[in-house]
């Protein structure tokens, strides 16, 4: 039953093909449930449709708030994070040629650690398969829920190595695989509403091999476009460069994507920036969305499964720790000591800070992309919004706990 | 020259046509300005299409904002406002059944002051005319400017008794003719942006002659709309029904008009609505605009011939204030002294609170009608800000100050 992709076979799978809950997905989410219910000696199994390599891999966001970061260090999680991140407390805006140094840090009293995702993961996969001996199963294919409104509920996978189908009984399921999973169509028609926004924007992600042109994350709105610089390594640097949603990477060669730069970029003072070679380019179309509720029978969303939140704050993988957090904890609660109260107020929990984040990226995203809309009344309310956090001492606290993500839950 | 219509004809009425400002609006706005260059011994000359009875009955906003008071009060044009104003330091929110009580007064140091315009309108005409001998022309005709791109601009209008058209030669003109003035028209082309926002959603604007049912402002988050109630005196309240843009008021029985405050300002625990006649009904669609630059050549525009502001936060008598107190200040400086800095920095003066106060009326609109938008989006950002703003001290603070619009020039 356990497939040739997982480098240290699970003894603990049940050779009944039943556990207490299977976690669907190895993401943030789902690894951080599986390692809170490993801790507490809940059996689950962890199904995944990609390799260990790949999802090691897999490049995605890196900015975990503080908050987060203790949650992972009293559960022994963050180790590894807390010996290579970078620790940022405040950002740089660029706008009408002037620069504005914002320090959330000071403020807040909070601060981001940057570790990029597939660090994350490749400690939490670890820690739950090779330290802890976790039943987690790569290369699953065409994964389904059933029976999720019973008491019975179960999921079958097909093998990679056998081909054949297997079913896994279980109390209850995790469904931690993403925006495109198959935990979130399992819902029935009409029992969760979708509520979506669409920014009706892109953003060209730039992986450049050049050394960082400030010493923190720069973000710039100017009338041709928003632009941002994030610090990566010493010789790496993330940029970013607002274009049409959908927009062909391939529009963007080197000299256009370093012109844009500098001239949106551009400010009094300001370091010229390094060029480098462009390494990767993608177009993310920004767009977010909430289920609600994210909970259904048996069936718990977490993570990009249940919500959606465009790169704009950085908020992503903070939620889906978030929701892992609450979801580990309810589930060891209800297994270990069929205490069902954390269960049932699970979804509003996590909804809480979901909205406050859909909230301030909605917000956000009118500060950094006003000046580009074409429309007068937009860039004169994203002005109006700078000006107040940069010249209002409480807009600039209230600013800075929801950058940071701090006091989210009243 | 001076019309019938003006109680106490001028002594100061040039025979030769001729003043240093022509004032061309009677409302907060030209009054304010006209008070000030007349203590200043600036002459001026104020030109109103309305007669003194209509302007000093028509029924307007109320909420003037403490720094708007102090401001008046320091030019002796507050006593009637100090002696008979309501002071306002709290407003409740019900949503979702429940009431929470914002006490901005505290939480900003400041308070509102709630004197209906034609009170105030009435306070300034008397000190401008009746007081101080000012010259003010009601009842004008076709008013027209004429050269403001030259070093001698002049107003023409046509004299309500004699038929005549009149023309009156001037240093400067104050544009305060409101939303459907002149002044805005006589910009050329091109020179100013007009910014505009049109929220697609109308107020029903109702005055009940019924005792007040709480004692503060009210608003009401609701699925069927949003509703308000303010008010008025001991006698009679004014309340809000959100409605379709362009509604007929016909539509609104009286029968339907209680039931749909009733559902929509319910709350546990909130006193019963307190019926009454219906004595106004009107539909106001909620739009905003802003020039900008608000000056071209020797006219300035202020109040709503410049920016106008739906009446969700109460901030269009404050702006019409704000604007008319640079304004004054800047035409004595250039007047009584030749310093035209004031004049070259009127409009730049005056549109960072004209901004800040449409942001935060933007904002303010959505979490008043975003939970009847019909988008679920929406609506969850509409909540998300409801309880940021009632369950975190730092977004209180942040609000409140714009609320009561403390500190906004940095």
């Amino acid at each position: 039953m356990t497939s040739d992709a997982t480098p240290t076979p699970s003894p603990a799978a049940p050779a009944t093909h039943r556990t207490r809950v299977v976690v669907v997905g190895a993401g943030p989410a789902g690894l951080t449930v599986a390692n809170i219910l490993r801790a507490a000696s809940v059996d689950c199994v962890v199904l995944e449709t990609e390799s260990r390599a790949f999802i090691e891999q897999r490049p995605r966001a890196g900015f975990l708030e503080e908050w987060a970061v203790h949650a992972l260090e009293r559960r022994g999680l963050a180790d590894g994070l807390l010996e290579r991140a970078q620790v940022h407390h405040e950002f740089e805006f660029r706008f009408a040629g002037e620069r504005h140094r914002f320090p959330y840090g000071e403020l807040a009293g909070r601060r981001h650690f940057v570790y990029p995702q597939p660090l994350l993961v490749t400690d939490l996969v670890r820690r739950y398969a090779d330290d802890t001996g976790g039943d987690i199963r790569f290369g699953v294919r065409d994964v389904e829920l059933h029976g999720i409104d019973t008491e019975r509920p179960s999921v079958s996978y097909t093998d990679p190595d056998t081909g054949r189908r297997e079913r896994i009984d279980c109390d209850t399921v995790a469904g931690c695989d993403g925006a495109r999973g198959v935990c979130r169509e399992s819902l029935p028609q009409g029992h969760s509403t979708i509520a979506r926004h669409d920014y009706g924007i892109g953003w060209l992600a730039l992986l450049a091999e050049a050394p960082p042109s400030s010493d923190c994350v720069v973000f710039g709105a100017h009338p041709r476009g928003f632009a941002a610089h994030m610090a990566r390594s010493p010789q790496v640097t993330r940029y970013y460069l607002e274009c049409p949603p959908g927009d062909d990477p391939g529009n963007w060669p080197h000299e256009r994507v370093w012109s844009e730069l500098r001239l949106r970029l551009a400010a009094d003072g300001a370091m010229p920036l390094t060029e480098g070679r462009l390494i990767e380019k993608r177009v993310l179309d920004m767009h977010n969305y909430v289920v609600e509720p994210m909970s259904y029978g048996r069936l718990h969303l977490a993570g990009d499964a249940a919500h959606l939140a465009a790169p704009i704050a950085a908020k992503g993988m903070n939620l889906a720790l978030h929701d892992a957090l609450l979801l580990g904890d309810a589930l060891v609660a209800h297994c270990a000591r069929g205490d069902s109260g954390g269960l049932r107020d699970y979804s509003a929990a996590s909804l809480r800070r979901v909205w406050q984040y859909q909230e301030f990226s909605q917000w956000l995203s009118e500060v950094m992309h006003g000046a580009s809309s074409g429309d007068p009344f937009r860039a004169g309310v994203a002005t109006a919004r700078l000006r107040r956090v940069f010249g209002s001492p409480a807009a600039a606290a209230a600013f800075a706990e929801l950058y940071i993500g701090k006091d989210i839950d009243p």
